[in-house]
C-alpha cells in the first residue's frame, strides 16, 4: 500500500494537472487525525448552540463563534455577506399533554415560526385530515374551540433494514451510473402550491375558530421534526402548531374513535426581528497569485430545531471549519485563494448560497410568477444566464451536506471532464475509503445554485450512518448521532483537495453554460386536472 | 394445502392422543378472524388504560376491566387472587428541562417508586458514576445541592441490524438445540446486591445533600424507560431521580466536561397507598370431568410505565383474552377446565405467578438469606418441594409473554416427552407459520414457577418484530408496535392448544420433581473477591 501511493504521489509530481504537493498531503492528515479539532468544533456547534434556525439567536450565535474562530485559526477576510429573509423564531420550552381521557406526556415540538399559545390552552381534539382545499368544506363548521389532528393516521411501518449503514464496495459501484437529470416545471409549482396549501390551511382553521392544529411526524419511533417555511416578515402563521410523534398521534386518533380526547399544548416560543437578514459567513485563505482565481468549500450551518443539527450539518460545517484550521495551521501559501463558506437559509430553500450566486458569479431575469418567486432563488429557473464578473474566478467548488458519514467519493455533478482529475487527487487517500469518482447529478443542497452554471461544484458521497433513517431534520440529530473518526477522515480530504484544486497547474474544465431548461420530456402534456 | 390439512385432521381423529375435534380448529380460527376482538382488546389496555404499574390505578382499572369483560364474555369463577406487593405509583405529569448553558427540553421519565418533586426543582449537575459503594469515596462532599448524573456515558452503538425482523425458516430451526440450563446460585445473590446498592446509593446521596439524581438509558435513540425496583411499603427512594434518553444523557456530561450546566426537573407523581396487595385476574371455562384437572393459559398485564404496556404484555394478555372469547364464543364444553390468568406483578419479580404457584401448587421451605427472600418468591431456590393437592390437577400451562409478534412454535422447556403431542397439536396450523416445538428452555417470565416444578408448563417462540431492539419496557412500547394480523393468529393458535389439551384422552407428561437445584458446575470455586 505504501509502495502504491509512493507510485501515485512521483506521478502526480510529474503531472500536467499536478495536485498539492505529496508532502502536504501527508501533513494535512497529521493535522487531521493528531492535532485534530473537528470533534470539538461540531460539539460546540452541537452541544454548546444549539439548532441554528436561520435568523435564531442560536443562529446569531454561530455567526459570531464561527467568525471568531476562523480568524483564531489565521485566516483572512472573515465576514459575513447578508441577504434578505424574514423573522427569527426560537423555542423556550414547550409541552404537549393528553388530558383525557388520562394524562400522558405526548412527544411533540412546535412546528417552525408558529406563534406561542400564550401560557398552556386545553381543548378537545377532532381528527380532520386535510391536505387540499376542497376538503375545507367537509369540516367547515365543526372546528370551533377544537385543536384539529390535520394528518391522516398512515400506518406504522415494518423496519426491515439496519438503520445505520456503510456503503460496501459494490454500494459505492453502483452508485456510478450516469442518468440525464430530469427538469419537470411542475416541481416548483407543485411546492409553491404546498405551501399556498398550508397558509390557506392555517387562515381556514383560523376563520373557524380553531384553537391550535397538530400534524403526525412522517417518520415513526418517537421522532419530531417541525419544519415550517412560512418565515417571512407578515406572513408566519396564526395558530399555534404542534408536529406530534406518529405514536402519540396515532393513539389520539384512535381513543378519538371512541370518545372525547382532550390535549393541552403550551408552546413558549418567540420570535426574533431584531434584524430580517440571513448571513453567509465567509473565510478566506489568500492566493499568490491574484489572477489565478478561486476555490471553496462550504457547508450550511442552519440546521432545523427538533434537536442541535449534529449530521445536517454541523457535521459539514465542522470539516469545512477543520479544513480551514488545517490549512492555515499547516501554512499553505496557494497559488490560488481558498475560501470558506459557511451558508444560511438552506433548509428553508438554499437562500444563502443562492445570494452569494447572485452577488458573485450571474445574473438571471426575475421569475414572472410571483408563487414560485416567492419560493426564494432556487424558484429562479430564468434565462438568459448573464455571467458576472467574479464568474470566472471561481475555479472549483466542494459541499459538504450529506450526513456526517466518512467521504467515500465525489459526485462531479455532470461535469465528465473534472472525473479524472479529481480522481488523481482523492488517489492519495484511497486507504482512508475515498476511491470512487462519478458523473452522477445529485440535488437538494447548495452546490446546485453553482453547478446548474456549468461551474465545477461537487458534493461527496458519504457513509450514510442514520442520516436518513433517523437523524436528519430530526429530534435526533445530536451529536450522538456524529463519528469522530468520520469528521477527521472528511476534513482530510476536504483540506486535501482544495489545496489540490488551488495548486493546479490547470483549473478543474467547467461544464456548459446552459441556455434553457433542459428538455428531458418533449412529447409530455400537462395533466388538466392537476391543481 | 387442504388436502394436506384434511389428513392431518384424519390422523388426529384416530389418534390415541387425540386433540380438539378439528371442526372446532376451524370454528375457532373463523371466531379468531372473521370477528375477533383482540385488537380492540389490547387498544383498550394500552390507548385507554395506558401503561399499567403494579397497585397503580391503571392496574386496578385493568383488573376491573378484564373480569368484566370476562364476564361479558361468558367465563365462568371470574376472581382475583391477591398477594402481598407494596406501594402503587403513577405518573400525573413529568418535565425534566436544560436551563443552562441552554434552555432545551429533555427525553426523560421519573424512575418508578421514586417520589414527586414538590414543584420543580432546579440545580447544577455533576457527573459522578458510581456502580458500588467504594466509588461513594470519591465523591463525598461534593454533592450537596447537585443533581448527580451516576451513569457512565457510555458510546453509542453503530444500529447496524434491522430493528424488525421476523424468522426465517432457518433462525426457528436453529432454536431446535436442546442445552442444559445452567443453575448459577450467584444469580439471585447478585441481583439482590444490586438492588442493595440502590438503596444505599439513594441513602448516600441523600445524606450527601443531593436533591436528585439521573441515570441514562441503556438503549439509544431517545427511548427512556424507568425501570425501579424499590417498591416496598417503608422502602421506596428518598430522593427524586429521573431516567434520560441516552442523547440528552451524554449531552449533559459533555457539556459538563467545558463549564456548568443545569437542569430542572418538574416530576408529579402520586403513590397509591388503598392497597398493598396485587391481584392475579382469574376466569375459567368449567371442565365436564371435575377429576380431570385444568389446563391454563396465563400472561403478565401488569407493565413498566414509560408508554402503554403494549407489547410488554398487553399483546399477550389480549391474546389470553381472546382465547377465552373465543372459546366460550363458540360454545365449548371440554372435558377438563381451562382457566386463564392474567398475572400481576411479573415485572418486579413474577410476584403474581410465584403466588399462584405457593397457593395451588407446592410450598418450599422459607428462604434463609433475607436478602435473597427479599426478591420475592423467585428467589426462593429452596427443598424440598412438597405438593400441594392442587399440584396433580395441572395438566397443562401455556405462556405468553415474548412480544406481540405471532407465534412460530413452542419451547417445551425441557419436557422431551411432551413435543411430539404439541407437535401433533399445532399441526393443523402449519400454515398461520407456527411449526415448530423445541425442547430448549427459557427464562424470565411466568411460566418458570411451573416449569420448574416438572409441570409441563410452555412459552411460545415468537415474531421478535421490534420487541428487543425498540418496545421492550421502553417509551416505544405503544399500540402501534402490535400488529393485528399476529395478534389473531396468536389468538387462534392459543385456543386451539388449550382446547387440545382440554380434550386430550391423556394429559401431557410431566417432567420429574426436582430435589435439589441443578448442579452444573461441579468443580468451580466461588470468586473470594467478589462482592
Amino acid at each position: 500500500m505504501r509502495l502504491k501511493c509512493a507510485l501515485i504521489a512521483i506521478t502526480l509530481v510529474s503531472s500536467p494537472v499536478a495536485a498539492a504537493d505529496p508532502a502536504a498531503i501527508n501533513r494535512i492528515a497529521d493535522q487531521a487525525m493528531n492535532h485534530g479539532q473537528v470533534v470539538e468544533t461540531a460539539a460546540y456547534l452541537t452541544d454548546r448552540i444549539g439548532g441554528r434556525l436561520t435568523n435564531s439567536p442560536a443562529m446569531r450565535e454561530a455567526e459570531r463563534w464561527t467568525q471568531a474562530k476562523f480568524k483564531e485559526w489565521g485566516l483572512r477576510n472573515v465576514h459575513l455577506e447578508g441577504f434578505e429573509f424574514g423573522r427569527g423564531w426560537w423555542i423556550e420550552s414547550s409541552r404537549v399533554r393528553m388530558t383525557a381521557p388520562r394524562p400522558l406526556a405526548l412527544h411533540a415540538i412546535p412546528i417552525a415560526w408558529t406563534p406561542p399559545t400564550d401560557g398552556a390552552i386545553t381543548a378537545p381534539v377532532i381528527v380532520a385530515p386535510m391536505t387540499k382545499e376542497d376538503h375545507f368544506t367537509k369540516w367547515r363548521g365543526k372546528l370551533a374551540g377544537k385543536i384539529v389532528l390535520v394528518s391522516l393516521p398512515k400506518d406504522p411501518k415494518d423496519e426491515g433494514e439496519a438503520p445505520f449503514k456503510r456503503l460496501s464496495g459494490g454500494e459505492l459501484a453502483e452508485k456510478d451510473e450516469y442518468r440525464q437529470p430530469v427538469y419537470d416545471p411542475s416541481e416548483a409549482r407543485d411546492l409553491a402550491k404546498w405551501f399556498r396549501f398550508g397558509r390557506r390551511l392555517d387562515a381556514f382553521l383560523k376563520a373557524e375558530g380553531a384553537i391550535a392544529w397538530a400534524r403526525m411526524a412522517q417518520r415513526d419511533n418517537g421522532l419530531v421534526h417541525g419544519e415550517g417555511y412560512s418565515f417571512r416578515t407578515g406572513e408566519t402563521p396564526s395558530l399555534p402548531a404542534v408536529e406530534l410523534a406518529a405514536e402519540d398521534y396515532r393513539r389520539l386518533t384512535r381513543l378519538a374513535k371512541t370518545g372525547p380526547v382532550t390535549i393541552e399544548i403550551d408552546s413558549k416560543v418567540h420570535f426574533d426581528d431584531s434584524d430580517s437578514k440571513g448571513y453567509n459567513i465567509i473565510a478566506e485563505i489568500p492566493g499568490t497569485d491574484p489572477k489565478a482565481g478561486y476555490v471553496m468549500a462550504g457547508a450550511h450551518i442552519d440546521s432545523w430545531v427538533a434537536a442541535d443539527g449534529a449530521a445536517d450539518n454541523a457535521a459539514g460545517s465542522a470539516v469545512v471549519m477543520e479544513a480551514a484550521r488545517i490549512l492555515s495551521a499547516i501554512g499553505v501559501r496557494p497559488k490560488r485563494t481558498i475560501r470558506f463558506a459557511l451558508w444560511s437559509g438552506e433548509e428553508q430553500g438554499l437562500f444563502g448560497s443562492y445570494s452569494y450566486v447572485r452577488k458573485h458569479l450571474v445574473t438571471r431575469p426575475a421569475q414572472p410568477d410571483p408563487e414560485i418567486a416567492s419560493l426564494g432563488p432556487w424558484g429562479d429557473q430564468t434565462y438568459p444566464i448573464t455571467p458576472l464578473p467574479g464568474f470566472r474566478d471561481l475555479v472549483a467548488y466542494f459541499n459538504m451536506d450529506n450526513g456526517s458519514g466518512k467521504l467515500r467519493g465525489i459526485y462531479a455533478e455532470g461535469n465528465f471532464a473534472a472525473v479524472p482529475m479529481l480522481k488523481e487527487w482523492i488517489s492519495p487517500l484511497a486507504s482512508m475509503g475515498v476511491t470512487s469518482v462519478v458523473a452522477k447529478p445529485t440535488g437538494s443542497t447548495d452546490h446546485i445554485g453553482m453547478a446548474e452554471l456549468g461551474l465545477p461544484a461537487f458534493q461527496f458521497i458519504q457513509d450514510p450512518l442514520d442520516y436518513g433513517s433517523r437523524a436528519h431534520h430530526s429530534s435526533l440529530d445530536t451529536f450522538d448521532h456524529l463519528r469522530a473518526q468520520d469528521l477527521r477522515q472528511a476534513a482530510t480530504v476536504m483540506a486535501s483537495l482544495l489545496l489540490s484544486a488551488a495548486d493546479s497547474d490547470k483549473p478543474l474544465p467547467r461544464n456548459v453554460l446552459p441556455t434553457q431548461p433542459s428538455v428531458t420530456r418533449p412529447f409530455d402534456y400537462e395533466d388538466p386536472d392537476k391543481d
